[in-house]
């Protein structure tokens, strides 16, 4: 579908300069390529120019300009909008997006009236898989995009020209492209990231309004509580924008999810002691081989340490480790509820246990191996 | 209910040396309690001798011999019959428990057969909120129950000596004692501990369903799904048993939550803002403000940093915390799905986020507030 022979562009235009569109300004001057930024945010703007060296635009037109590749990194409900016009702002451009859903996205500028086929087989929908959501250029730095899986969702009007530019670009952030199709994205991005988060804040507004009527209930959560509930002190209105962009998905895989925790309810009212016990033993060496990258996947173990509750005793857990080069695959906090020392699960690849367990007991910890 | 006078033991049995028991052997120790302990696994019982200095009994008769206060510390399903063994085994000795589930297990006391009112009376019904579910006597220690919530759950039927002196014995080991209803207990755990605990295993066999079809669906899974999925790697068996012991109570909150899941999907399909948005506002202080710890519940702060994929860095940053004093209440590791850098999200008490920013600067690293 790419051309062989495309080659990075010169010039780029970055359209929203948040996190993502300023890491995308940064990875470009990187490379050697001259950027143009433009948001609707005078000071967002400003800030992005003093930590990017970006030039700022006036407005869209001008940004493009002489710009090859045109990146949308505005929020979800402004892309369309944006994309349109980078494509009517020049004859020649290619303009990707980043934005967390693609099929809504794609079917607005394909049916948008007034576009003809040429202009619209220009855009390449797209999605640096660079973990943040956040909305502000300060945590803006190249190294986000470097070595991130890049989704790339062309469409059967797209063109290959456009693809073969918009990949040679995204390689040239040292990121690595990953064809799929738009819809296939957004179905699978409803299931391994919009239903968690509708979960995760399902579950902690349906315990705060249990712990509105016995105030005991939080003292009774413990670490595991804290897990599920973390991605529920996500940014609301941001997802609010991704949920609704990617509703219909979402909905569907929400209602095949709540089907799954009613079959749960009927084991337990059938006292169904093996289809319980099938559950959890099928789910736990899913989660087992979902190492924290995919490096170390099918072989992580899980030390448990009992640390005091004192500034600097991660230091010296994390500092044994590093002495002996065992890296750190993932760590989880759980304090006693009431303080006075904690627990802590450090996850390392199996390959490294041994070195992990001896670094650890040398710094005076007495680590169990969990699984 | 508790009498004033009531003092600790002179003398305890510990009946199931795990994790627990043999922490509370431990405990006991320090507290200059005599302890005798016993489990039916030979090899465990030698272990935990080893590790507390316990001396091992030949039967659970043998160990409760002349002791005071008998702790029954086996998994849930073995609890009612052990607690009885030990109320027929002495006339005078008080039996409590530490299991996740109380109800069931009060009521068998209470219902058995050949058991008068009098013995049924020196049973008090408890669980020490130490955290971890493991179930070898390795990761024991006196420290897991110091400063410890621990839950007692005497009925009407329950002497107020026998409360007396359980209470007194748990206050010796430096835990706080929590008087609370067996049913109340029963319900507010099936909210904060048995429910995610479905919830983190259904999702984690949802999604894993999902790979067997689409192998890229885990490549585009972030920190949030690892963080949701991470109790899906608890020990099954461990709770099935659990979940069975509160079944009806179980089975009741799921359906409440799959309903309130049912409602999101509503507001998807009818492309409702307010009512997503609402949703994930109510969600998101809540989360917020249930900090690692209740001493800095109300105030905490996310401290986004990107960090280098090198064994190591971790020690830097968490010794220039320790440095300034700065307690890291709980970490995150974000890696890039493919390696090559990641970001960490650090949370600290509100009070300590301007030393913890400066520290983080000083030490290289660029932290970006989060919430």
């Amino acid at each position: 579908m790419t051309s062989p022979d495309a080659r990075p562009p010169a010039a780029i235009a970055v359209v929203g300069t948040g996190l993502i569109g300023t890491s995308i300004a940064l990875a470009g001057s990187a490379a050697g390529m001259t950027v143009t930024g433009w948001d609707p945010d005078g000071a967002v703007l400003d800030r992005a120019r003093e930590l990017s060296g970006t030039t700022a635009a006036g407005s869209v037109e001008d940004a493009v300009g002489a710009a090859e590749v045109a990146f949308v990194c505005t929020p979800v409900p402004a892309i369309p909008e944006a994309a349109l016009r980078c494509l009517a702002a020049s004859a020649s451009v290619v303009v990707s997006d980043v934005g967390s859903v693609k099929t809504s996205v794609v079917e607005v500028i394909d049916g948008a009236e007034g576009v003809d086929r040429t202009a619209a087989s220009r855009f390449v929908g797209g999605l640096p898989m660079a973990g943040s959501e956040r909305s502000g250029p300060e945590g803006a730095a190249a190294t986000l995009l470097d070595g991130a899986p890049w989704v790339l969702t062309p469409g059967p009007g797209t063109s290959p020209a456009a693809v073969g530019t918009v990949t040679a670009c995204v390689e040239a952030f040292g990121a690595h492209p990953l064809m799929m199709d738009a819809e296939r994205h957004d179905r699978l991005v409803a299931v391994v990231s919009h239903l968690p988060q509708i979960v995760s804040s399902a579950l902690m507004a349906f315990a705060a309004r249990e712990e509105h009527l016995e105030p005991d209930v939080m003292t009774l959560a413990a670490g595991g509580f804290r897990d599920l509930t973390r991605l529920a002190a996500s940014t609301p209105v941001l997802w609010e924008q991704i949920l609704r962009a990617n509703r219909t998905t979402v909905a569907g895989e929400l209602e095949r999810f709540a089907a799954a925790l009613g079959s749960v309810r009927d084991m337990l009212l059938a006292d169904d002691g093996a289809a319980l016990l099938g559950l959890l033993e099928d789910a736990r060496p899913a989660r087992l081989g979902l190492a924290a990258k995919p490096q170390v996947r099918g072989g992580v173990v899980i030390l448990q340490v009992r640390i005091p509750d004192r500034a600097g005793v991660l230091a010296v857990l994390s500092g044994a480790m590093g002495a002996r080069d065992v890296s750190i695959e993932d760590l989880q906090i759980v304090h006693s509820p009431e303080g006075g020392g904690g627990t802590l699960h450090v996850t390392v690849a199996a390959g490294q246990v041994d070195a992990a367990s001896m670094a650890l007991a040398e710094a005076g910890f007495r680590p169990v191996r969990l699984a």
